[in-house]
Parts: structure tokens; sequence; C-alpha cells
């Protein structure tokens, strides 16, 4: 069977380098492991505007966005199929039907989805695409027969469900859909940056995020204001580590040769920690080392990124390649879907035999 | 503005006569009224399968019947198109972005779905399919910007949750689509039969209907042993027209000319009501005169029909041609509710341009 991966983002922003260190570095990994057959990645604009139905024009905006954060990251469209959802029909037509394989009290139970309701503030009135959603993701996810899906683990319920439709949907109407596995990174710390106010949730609407695309110095500053031990006021402090975002951002970055390199007094990041917590290193010293991690990590991206947006309707084109090779792909499980279910009325031969046999029967009695 | 008509049935059985004397009648009327300007008429597979998705079979062999009950009354395809839901993925696509526009809270209002709920026994367990059905009746009416949409007075609800929707499109993406309009019937009276048992519906599992396509001598046995009055039981006695089912189906189906030809004793049904009431009529005389009145409206009907039925091929030729313009026509819709989202990325070149500016601004600085 075909290794195929599905993923994607909401674009109802830049990307940010939560985004990176949690999905988008490792689905680069992914592709160039040569190991998946197919990667698609989805600009899911129609699930944003499940709770953005009322502003669509940042959804418009945000998608060149996206698109050139994931091509600036070196996701190449060689070699995995960048689409955007709205453009294949074929999966607002496959949610529909998986409709009838749900039940509104098992989407209720939907682990996530509370979660996110409650985020949202939707207690009273959430939109019925946004409480849908896991079988709208259900639907991007079997139309590309995706085996593997990369997830972290508070989106394991979404997999969950999307197997539970699987498994209902072929046992009803005969093996037709894949079940998807999900891809949970090994590393989970590495996978969940904070806002660089030490909040557990990088948000715009905070302004607590690092961009792909911001400038050297716009990274530089926040990295230098960033959020650090309250209780370490005085260099000969001791500080403590956790909830210590300048850490938990080395975690997450930093590698011994960044040691050797730019920090040659310390073997490696738990020499600097213990260092750190028994007093007498300051936090500029920290940030400094951090900063110059992160610029070499971020700068290749931030230049590509440069060039990239100086060629803004190859990237539109891109797109629509993409768009076009997975409306193709879904439209063929699309139809699959419908000689399963035995609605392919009009190619379906046997059907205008048998009834014209069963009149034509009736008659001769 | 064009006047244009969107109704249907859910092929999940033959049609009644409760069928044609509540919609099917009246839309052959509307058809050769030559007032509007195009006539849709859906069979609503797709919505059956909501609540019957582990029996497609069932909608499959059903459609036929439907289709050729369409005929045998006289819907004309030159007249009207006669299309099949699930053949016309464009009303799928745009439920999906409808359901956006639509609380589950407002859902749970409907009092339509809420009685349906009721009747199926669905309490615990309802398909998301079944209960987001009144957004998917939206999208099957707007997709064809249909003005009036001719139901029952139990159907109103969904009409006002179609014209919501239409009201909310329009005022956050703009003036797009048009709100329609339901057309009750003048006379409500006829258009509800009770079941030949005088139970209150008529219910392929009760075997209480006369089908349209039921033989003469089928017809005469379930008219013949239909429920009447229990306490009218010698003739002499005194006998209720309220809740007798034969005389219901008299109100619906006896005209003054039938008196004159077949029971010149009476000059009309209220005559005939008023003799049963004092007593001294029996139940037989009434019944064959249902019989006779029925048979000569059933009658070409069905020979209409047993004809029909030696050319199935050509009806299902007939199905795939009122699909395709029925496509045509929703795909029109769909592309103007998506330039109205702007969603139409690729054909918009503004957006194109925009974003380019947007990045060479952004370099020059």
């Amino acid at each position: 069977m075909e290794k195929i991966i599905l993923t994607g983002d909401r674009p109802t922003g830049r990307l940010h380098v939560g985004h990176y260190v949690g999905s988008l570095k490792r689905r680069v990994e992914l592709q160039n492991s040569g190991e998946y057959d197919k990667i698609f990645i989805m600009i899911a604009d129609a699930q944003a505007l499940t709770d953005n139905a009322d502003n669509p024009e940042k959804i418009r905006q945000n998608i060149i966005e996206v698109a050139l954060d994931y091509l600036s990251c070196g996701l190449d469209p060689e070699k995995c199929t960048i689409f955007i959802q709205s453009q294949v029909p074929e999966l607002a037509e496959l949610s529909f039907f998986y409709m009838n394989l749900v039940t509104v009290s098992r989407l209720q139970r939907n682990p996530t989805v509370k979660t996110e309701i409650q985020m949202r503030n939707f207690e009273t009135s959430i939109p019925v695409g946004f409480f849908t959603y896991p079988i709208s993701q259900a639907s991007d996810i079997t139309a590309f027969k995706a085996t593997t899906v990369p997830v972290g683990e508070d989106q394991l319920p979404m997999i969950e469900q999307a197997r539970e439709i699987v498994r209902k949907f072929n046992s009803v109407y005969g093996e037709t859909l894949v079940e998807p596995t999900a891809l949970i990174p090994e590393n989970e710390v590495c996978c969940r940056l904070p806002g660089t106010d030490g909040k557990a949730k990088m948000s715009k609407s905070l302004g607590n995020c690092i961009y792909l695309s911001d400038t050297e110095e716009e990274v530089r500053q926040k990295i230098m204001s960033m959020y650090t031990d309250p209780n370490h006021i005085k260099v000969s402090d001791p500080g403590s580590v956790e909830g210590n975002a300048v850490f938990t951002y080395l975690d997450a970055f930093s590698r011994p040769e960044h040691f050797e390199r730019y920090l040659p007094d310390y073997k490696n990041l738990d020499e600097l920690k213990a260092h750190y917590q028994r007093g007498g290193l300051g936090d500029v010293k920290v940030k400094r080392f951090l900063n110059t991690v992160m610029q070499e990590e971020l700068g290749p991206i931030r230049a590509k990124r440069k060039e990239l947006e100086q060629h803004i309707p190859e990237i539109y084109e891109i797109l629509k390649k993409g768009s076009e090779e997975a409306r193709k792909a879904a439209a063929e499980t699309m139809a699959e879907v419908k000689r399963a279910m035995r609605i392919n009325y009009f190619e379906d031969a046997a059907l205008i035999q048998e009834q014209s046999e069963r009149f034509a029967a009736k008659h001769e009695k």
C-alpha cells in the first residue's frame, strides 16, 4: 500500500516559530526522507471559514503568506502537493455523505471540539460548520487515502473520529476507504513553544509570536524582551529553567555544535541550565545566545522568503497546479465512494438492466 | 426576476395517493399554468440517505419508481427539469458553506426537525446529516435561485430557515442569493389524506397506502376495506363523516359532475354527507362511489405508467439529462457564491496583482 501524508494549516495568519518547531520543520524532513509516496499539504481555507465566516478577507489575504512560509521552509512543490481546500469541492461532497455516519452526540463528545469551543467562547452559538469540522477533517484525510497524519497529541481525537468514519463506511458500503494513522512527534517537548511572554500559546492577538517572516531586528527585539524567570533579578540569583521561555526555546533550537561555536564555555544545554540554576548567569547572555542560534536557523528561511516574495504570480500558479492535482486525486476517491454507495446510477448498467427486467417480469404475470 | 420552482420527493418508496393529492397533482397544474420560467423537480436521494445510510439499495431501487410516478401523473421533461440530488455535487458544496452561517442551537429549535426526530425515534442518536438537513434543503432551494417552493404548512419552518440563510449570506458576502417564498395550497383540507386504516399518515410499514402504481383490483380492495365510522354498524345508524377516511378521500377526489354521472340521487358531497349523518346510507354504497371516482382519476395514470415501464432505459436517460441540466444551473450559482465569498482565488486577477504590489511595497521600504 502507498504511504501517503495529509497535513496542513488554517490560513488565518503568517506562520510563526511555533508552527515551525511543532510541525513545519518535521514536515520538510518527512518530505525529504523519501519514505512517502505522496504528500498532500492543505491550506485549509474552508475550515478557517467555519469560525471566520464574516471575515473571508482575512483568509483570502493569508493564503499567500502561508504558501510563502511553506516554500521558504523547504517544502518543495516537486515533492509534495500544496493545495487550497476550497478548490477541491469533492472534500465538501464527501463530508456531506460522512455526516450520515456520525451522530450528533458523538460529535458532542469529541474532546478537541469541546476544548476549541471553550477557547473561542462559542458556548451558546457554535456555527454548525465548526461543530462538524471533525467530519470535514475526516473527509480531507480520506479523500487522499492518507495513511499518515502528522499531528500533536491534542489532535488524536480528530484522527480517531476519522478512523471511526472509515470503519463505519467500509462496513456499510464495502471496503473502500483507508484508515489513517496519527504520526506523533517522538519528542513532544520541542513541539509546543510558548509565547515570548511565557503564555502557553502563541497568538497573534497577544502579540507574543516570532514569525518566520519577521526581520532579523524584529526577531532580536522579541528575544531580548522575552519572558524568563521573574524571580531571577540579580545575575547572582539562582534561576529557574522550568516555565522559562528562553530555555524552552533553547530546548527546541540549540544543538551541541552551537555551544562549540558560540558559547564554548559550556559543552551543551545541560551545562548552561545548571549554571543558570545555581546562579551567576545573566538573562542577557542566554538571550544573546538564543538570538544567535535562532537567527542561524531563520536566516536562510528569511532570505528564501524575500526572494519568493518577488514572484507572487508564480506562487499562485504553484497553488493552482497543486489544487488541480489534489482535485484529481479526491475526484477518484469520490467516484469510488459513489460506486461503493451505489449512487453512481448513470454509469451503473446493471441497475438499468435489472430494473428493465423487473418491470418486464411484472407485465408478464 | 424569473419565477422558478424547486420541489421534490425522497425516493424511499413508490408514491401514493397522499403524495398525489398533497403535491403531485398541483405540481402538474403549476407546470401547465405557464406561469413559471423554470421548474426543478428533485428526487432527493441524498436527503433520503441521511436516515437510510445503511440501506442505500432501497433508495437505489426507488428512484425509478418515483420517476415513473412523476411522468405518469403528467410531469413533462420538456417543461420541467427532473433530476437526482446526488448527481449535483454543488448542492453538497453549497451546504458546506451555509453551515458556517447557522448555529447548532438554531437547528435544535427547528420545529420540523424536532417532530421528525420524534417520529423516527432518533432522540439519542440523530445522524448529523439528518440534524442538518434544513441547511441542505436551503442549499437545494437556493442553488436553483428558486423563488417558489410549494410546501405544506408543516414545512414552513424549513422555508424560514432557507430565507434566514439567504439573508445572512447576502448581508455578509453581498447580494447573491434569492429569498424563496413558500407556496401553500389554498385548500389545506384536501392535502392530507389519512391512511386507509384511518391513521393520520400513510406509511409503507403500516400497509395503509393506496399507491399510484396499484392495479385496479388492488385499489378496489383497499377502498372496500377502508376505515369508516366504527359506530356506524347498521345502515340505519347515523354515521360520522369526521375522521371517516372514506369521506376525507371523497373531499379530495369527488367533484359535482361525479354525482351527476355515478350517483345522481345526490347533487353533491354535502348531500351525501347529510344522508350518511342522519342514517340510512351504507358504507358499501359510499365506498363503491369512491372507488368509481378514484379509478377514473387513477386509470389514465396507471395506463401511462404501464407504457412507461416498458421504456426503463429511456427514463434513466431523462433523469440523466435532467441531472446534467440541474448541475449546470447549480454550478452557475456555486460560481457566483464563490465569487461573492471571494474564494475564487485563481480567477481573481485583482488578488494576485494586489498581493504582488503589497510585497513590492514592503521591499521598497
